[in-house]
């Protein structure tokens, strides 16, 4: 088996990594916020030191057997290196346990079907009574793609689906299968003159079916909206048929199906294609960055260009603790001059009242489109700004984010090789309830990593957002406790959700469910909401062996 | 009971009509085309003459008294006219049933809750096995709130259910109760500087809730979307509980159960509340008449502004028929001068291939907002327009559409009124299909109504618009077969549907399932996608109480 060449323990490619040269300001930045002194990286345990349970298929050689026989010893693989690979998704708590060789739920077997070899899999597994676990681009932060069930498990590999199926160039659109990842599909519509218009974080590792199965969002939500906006319709195989949403803009033919489907994690079945809606390529694109002097400046001017006040692709606010690191993040000048001249702009900057490394916030502003409706927004959108007291700083701030859009989860891997903790929360509410969501979720975290006795770092940003509200994105920072990661990570990650929940934020504006939000999803929907949910459930996964423990707990 | 002032045999206010005075080219339009000539509208029946069947309930006496002891007379109405105006909706084939005073299923009785009693009627409901079917403004145009159970019926109207809930000026929402009709909830929220940007034709008298439940969709869609682009939260009180979705402006939890509610025609619950997104009521409205030599330069106009081209709230096309219909329909002159000049220009127009009453076709561009976006943008539509040899009729004919947007259902009883069958079918495709769904739908129609051994009326606009496709709304013409209204009609529409649905096309844009298109729900969704339906019908809706027959039909 050619496995890709993925960072088994930690994130993306081999050959890739945070390129922490000539960032003359990190590890000041660490020792001051963090206590943690530079020093060597931490390595996980080598790969062959791992032991896994023995394959529960293999118990029973025959199905083992009649699997590889119906389908070929190409798509069926039970190696050592596949069932790690296909044992976590990436987040923190994955990570900690790869780093430590703890496996102790892998799948029994990893299945690599062609687009057409999809349904019969699910009717072997049906008949065999074996759970199936979708997997795309397998960078899920929820433990959506690690198996729950007590049944016999294969994960299904959605790589081999990875063709376009038709770019409709009248209606705008491409149909692809699920397993498509990123960078492919956006170079194949780019092709014909398009684009997504969709980069999460997660862009380069991560894959069609996935972003529609946990809804996710794109660093350019504001411009292009979320996945849920893009998608026109799917294909869905489930264990009792397949359903296949019509293509179609729009429907009043009851509620929508479609909708369903958009964030099922894999618990109803499938989803083996989808069509997306497409944006032409801009002609320009003018990414910037524009300083505040306080927060709440800055959110005011988010929300009134969210709210009509310019058509932008991307208005990212970092507070100030996360302006700060951002700062900390920079790479030194080319010359002294240029060292020099940045000093006495910093200066300059600070005698008008920003202070950056204090309470000022850095806005990355991105606008797209035809020439005469780029400079058109941006005109709107900076007298937008500068009526709340924003800075211009000009392209090179916004095409330094831009160049390195992709880079920071590779940068988590650097902090937990020097023992530290690092993970995300997320969450949405409307505008009116902004500031208090921000407020409660970053003393809910910052309470919780003083509680486990170290020194936390909150960063947040507003990520994406619409005109009735926004997400907020908060990263946090704090020393391992050695030996008790996971319990550690666990307390800081419930006090941050019950936050969220107390404040009447969304559970999840964009990592989805999984394992780890599922105990709170009837707080988010009511009982009678996940009731509905558990109906869809039984009707298109009678036997409960799509991706169980995802999205629904088991009932006790 | 105060009814309201309403047309009980046809629409709107009975202080409202169509005003044909001073339209010269009507009934030489009407001649020509339909072989009509002018003359006095037929009556219906008077209201008096309408024998109802005995009210099922009032057999069971003591349940009627239950029900009048338990939420009080002025709640619970059993009169005449209280039963005959919520026996049907406001469809081509509810009103040649109303004036032929043909009322075989009417309500049992007729209920007024206010908002805190509609969750103690719908388990008094329950606990009697008694059928419930919502009623907002009662415009439903496919059956949708007319009583199809075998049980006793009692018609909810959620009139009383007229209250703002709140305006949130900050995140720019508005929570309302769902019986409030278009103009007053407008009307509140213009008051405090928003608009909804939700104008059906149905606007005055339809309601939140029934926009919410069928999926309706504006005149501006263009602009502000769907309703199901608008609502952000609704409450739903059903047979088992209540659904309350959160306020929040997006989520990954999971699969949308606001999305299921949104199109439940009252099947699932009763939706009491919902929170709409508003807009800023813009400073400028630019709304003018362009027109274009065939309709295929149009399509190509519409499209590529919808494509991202400009920013419009409405770009309506209508085809060489309605344009020569709307011809028809244009008062005369103030003037001979006037009216000379307007044949010169006629003259001139047709010099350059523009062939009124030909083959041109007349869109209308609106376009809203502030000042600098409007002027932006209607250089940039106009662009588009003229590259597609658009000529720029200016706002006149623009204000001329506006004032008359809400008059056509009038117009729709002087058809009746004359002997005509007038009804309009619509759908969505996507772009590469709208051409093959176009003549399919309108070879239909012709044909279909000429089987009928009439002269048929087919004209159609591309009225909502996306970037990836289109809905059409084909209005259809000709006489009555008198007798046999009813299945001449039927014959049309299910060649219409068929037509729709074999090209592609949706089962229905915005008018909803209801009774009408039920039988073709399965055609739309498949057979597991209508399952799925059913196990949400099954867990809201246990004893299948809620609008039975509508959106679902009844099993066998």
């Amino acid at each position: 088996m050619d496995l890709p060449n993925l960072r088994w323990w930690g994130w993306g490619a081999l050959d890739q990594s945070y390129d922490l040269s000539n960032r003359p300001g990190f590890w000041p930045f660490m020792q001051a916020h963090l206590g943690v002194e530079p020093g060597p990286l931490a390595e996980p345990v080598p790969l062959d030191s791992i032991t896994l349970p023995p394959p529960r298929l293999a118990s029973r050689a025959e199905l083992l057997r009649g699997l590889r026989k119906k389908f070929g010893a190409t798509v069926v693989h039970t190696g050592h290196e596949a069932r790690i690979l296909h044992a976590y998704g990436k987040s923190y708590k994955d990570l900690v346990r790869l780093r430590r060789g703890e496996v102790t739920h892998p799948p029994d077997a990893v299945v690599f079907p062609e687009s057409e070899e999809v349904a019969a899999l699910i009717a072997w597994a049906a008949e065999h009574d074996v759970a199936l676990v979708p997997f795309g681009g397998g960078s899920s932060v929820t433990s959506g793609v690690e198996p729950h069930g007590v049944k016999p498990t294969l994960t299904i590999d959605l790589s081999r689906l990875n063709q376009v199926v038709r770019v409709d160039v009248v209606s705008q659109t491409v149909t692809a299968q699920a397993g498509m990842l990123g960078p492919a599909l956006e170079r194949a519509v780019n092709a014909r003159g398009f684009s997504l218009g969709h980069f999460p974080e997660s862009f380069e590792f991560s894959a069609l079916g996935g972003w529609i199965a946990t809804r996710s969002a794109g660093q350019t939500s504001v411009g292009y909206g979320k996945i849920e906006k893009m998608v026109e319709a799917v294909r869905v195989v489930t264990p009792v048929g397949i359903v296949e949403t019509k293509l179609v803009p729009a429907s009043a033919s009851g509620p929508s199906l479609l909708e369903l489907m958009v964030g099922s994690e894999g618990a109803f079945g499938i989803i083996t294609q989808a069509t997306l809606r497409l944006h032409r390529k801009p002609e320009v694109s003018d990414y910037r960055g524009v300083m505040f002097r306080r927060f709440e400046d800055g959110v005011a001017a988010v929300r009134q260009i969210a709210q009509g006040g310019a058509d932008v692709v991307m208005a990212r606010l970092a507070d100030a603790s996360e302006t700060a690191a951002s700062l900390a993040l920079n790479r030194a000048p080319h010359s002294p001059l240029a060292g020099k001249l940045a000093e006495i702009g910093m200066r300059a900057l600070r005698a008008q009242g920003y202070d950056l490394g204090g309470k000022s916030c850095l806005m990355i502003l991105g606008i797209e489109g035809k020439r005469a409706h780029v400079a058109h927004n941006l005109r709107a959108a900076m007298g937008i700004c500068r009526r709340h007291g924003g800075f211009d700083l000009g392209r090179s701030v916004g095409n330094a984010w831009l160049r390195e859009r992709f880079a920071l989860p590779y940068l988590r891997d650097i902090f937990l090789g020097r023992g530290l903790m690092a993970d995300a929360v997320e969450a949405a509410t409307t505008w009116d309830n902004l500031a208090q969501l921000y407020t409660a979720l970053t003393d809910a975290l910052r309470r919780a990593i003083q509680a486990s006795g170290v020194q936390p770092y909150v960063m947040t940003h507003v990520g994406h957002s619409y005109p009735d509200g926004a997400s907020l994105c908060s990263t946090f920072l704090g020393k391992q406790i050695s030996g008790r990661e996971i319990e550690q990570w666990g307390a800081v990650k419930r006090a941050a959700t019950e936050a969220i929940l107390a404040t009447g934020g969304t559970l999840s504006h964009h990592h989805g469910v999984g394992a780890d939000h599922a105990a709170w999803l009837e707080r988010e929907h009511g009982p009678l909401g996940v009731e509905a949910l558990r109906a869809l459930k039984a009707t298109f996964d009678p036997q409960g062996i799509m991706n169980p423990g995802i999205l629904l707990i088991r009932d006790a």
